[in-house]
């Protein structure tokens, strides 16, 4: 097959809020293969990810992403990583190409796999996926009996494990967030899985985030995420050297392979965190599940968004039965809901199942998107160089 | 000071070739703040960083950085420092956003230089700006006889360093490589500086660089420059491991401080090259400066594009008198070259001197860049969010 088409939809919630919620917009990739279709998603700032598919070259290594990808072949998997290494070699000081790529990548793999009738799990050597125990990601509350009710709440939905994160973590007293710490275990009760995420509030402090071990001990946290700048791989280990039974977490900026491996080897990091939106897809977010599976890490995706996302995110260690954890989206905003027809709902286990179905599995909703779709218009000495496609 | 504009000038030649020639386009920035204007530069992809600025907020950790930026206060070295620390948990997930800002970055050093009327480099903590030895960068020739050719005209123009990059090397024969190091070396003479500069051909194969070192041992070379790709840290730290008096040299494509960081902690480069353009600015290169000062590891400027940018890139280790080298613009196209009236040419000792003038320095000429000006628009639901700004 070649590479006919690649279209994007950016996709918007009418008005995006100042919080961390991920799911408020989106930007879906659409590549058309010899009549195949396929679909992915790109994390984070969608018309800048435009932009790198369209900007004019700058020079031999700084190329719109569109000159490495339309007109190519895609028969193997073999084909998409030479595609990856053609982005890596021929967009190298386009910073934002890596996220522009993600999105393609992962729907390249649904194009293979619904021409072969596999689900991308297989494609990718697995020989069946395994259920994966879902956590409920939501923000610290303003007061800790705010965070005691959003994590009741969650336990109550079904969730057996819970992330807070955010908000005040880290901003007050180390008595406030002692206080947040036992009001999440309280909402989630004695048996849920509690994991903590700092927001890289500490930057690169080690003495400031190692004061909180002690209560994140006491309370039975399993992971203490991104205390430090992604980048901040020194600290991040110097951290591990003293966190004990509470493991670090962290690898969700990574955007390539290295940059996991690295949290890995350096940040001493127990869990790595991988977004598919954003390493480059699906293919070197596997690597990254081979490297973090040899070297005795827990892989986990990261996904704030859909379930378009979630079902590609799956994908790399859908395998890997002792890899239990997934992030998924607890209380997405509607536009993240409502672009598939397909929705992973957990099961009666409360265990979240990725789709024995070619590709990625999912049937998107062109009448879903169309509510929320986000026209944008491109033009470069006068000539348009995008204008949104219509769905 | 309150940080009242901000405007892009994206320059090009009128054709952009598909070479490894930096200076074919630019993205120049001026910052007004209370009626004092400084001018910086972003290097690659202009539209891309353009649209960074403008882009709408995905969520609270992806803001564009325009929101970051406008009306600031913008008073001292601190307040620069500040703003950094705000784009980086503010555009946490916008991967652009590092290049655009980088520009602005350096454009606010020149206001605050040119309010306090001293240079970047005594805002710095520099007393003193040290004399450079620039070199020539140039493509390896097609063939030897052309690799001597280029290398002797750089000679010939009182150049006594010279690098050799990209092209044929790595992509042939172990004796095609061996052939174009002799040609260079013969090209520059006996006395001249060799420095060789991979391309990141090798990617991770660290056997394949290896297999080289005995040949640029032979010719004396200096550095051998990027071998693997920019982020395979582990690659460059085994083959410094074999690379005898070869030093590795590398760390263009930071993007932050912690990449340099990790380069030489990692990666053991004997040369930490970074790109003011790219790493957030002088402020975090002055970090990866004193951080290669304090590790015995040399700082070299990355600057393939204009003058501005030379100003700017000479700042951080401006008063590094043992770090000597630096990367000039050997041959740049007209767009480089016209935007500013000020050229740091050699001098009689054919060393570069960083302008001892208020701010970076230089003074940029409307006229030399309107010739240039690449208009630009960019409307998102029908509303024009970015309309080039005439000069």
């Amino acid at each position: 097959m070649s590479i006919d088409s690649v279209d994007f939809f950016y996709l918007s919630m009418p008005k995006v809020e100042d919080i961390g919620d991920g799911s408020q917009d989106a930007l879906v990739v659409r590549v058309t293969a010899d009549g195949v279709e396929g679909w992915g998603e790109c994390e984070a700032s969608p018309l800048v990810s435009i932009a790198a598919f369209v900007t004019p070259m700058s020079h031999g290594a700084c190329k719109p992403v569109r000159d490495v990808v339309l007109g190519k072949r895609i028969d193997s998997p073999a084909d998409i990583a030479a595609m990856a290494a053609a982005v890596e070699m021929e967009c190298m000081d386009l910073l934002q190409a890596a996220h522009t790529f993600s999105g393609i990548e992962m729907a390249l793999w649904d194009v293979l796999g619904r021409k072969r009738n596999a689900p991308v799990y297989e494609l990718l050597g697995y020989k069946k996926a395994y259920p994966k125990l879902p956590y409920a990601s939501q923000l610290f509350g303003d007061t800790p009996a705010e965070t005691l009710a959003g994590c009741r709440k969650a336990r109550d939905a079904g969730y057996r494990a819970v992330k807070c994160g955010w908000g005040p973590f880290g901003r007050g007293s180390l008595k406030d967030d002692r206080d947040h710490l036992h009001a999440a275990r309280e909402g989630i009760g004695k048996d849920g899985t509690l994991l903590i995420d700092a927001g890289q509030i500490f930057r690169e402090d080690v003495e400031a985030a190692a004061q909180r071990i002690a209560h994140l001990e006491d309370v039975n946290t399993v992971w203490f995420e991104e205390p430090f700048l992604g980048g901040a791989y020194a600290a991040y280990g110097a951290l591990a050297a003293k966190s004990g039974k509470v493991k670090l977490a962290g690898g969700e900026a990574s955007h390539n392979f290295h940059m996991a491996q690295q949290l890995i080897d350096y940040g001493k990091v127990g869990f790595i965190q991988i977004d598919c939106g954003r390493i480059g897809g699906i293919g070197p977010a596997k690597r990254a599940a081979d490297y973090a599976a040899q070297h005795g890490v827990t892989y986990v995706n990261h996904t704030f968004t859909s379930h378009l996302a979630l079902c590609a995110s799956l994908q790399p260690y859908a395998g890997l039965e002792s890899h239990r954890i997934c992030e998924y989206p607890f209380a997405p905003k509607s536009v993240a809901w409502d672009m598939s027809e397909t929705h992973l709902t957990p099961d009666a286990n409360g265990e979240v199942n990725v789709p024995a179905a070619p590709g990625l599995g999912v049937t998107m909703s062109a009448e879903g998107m169309r509510k929320y779709m986000v026209p944008v218009e491109i033009s470069v000495k006068g000539k348009t160089l995008y204008k949104s496609p219509a769905i």
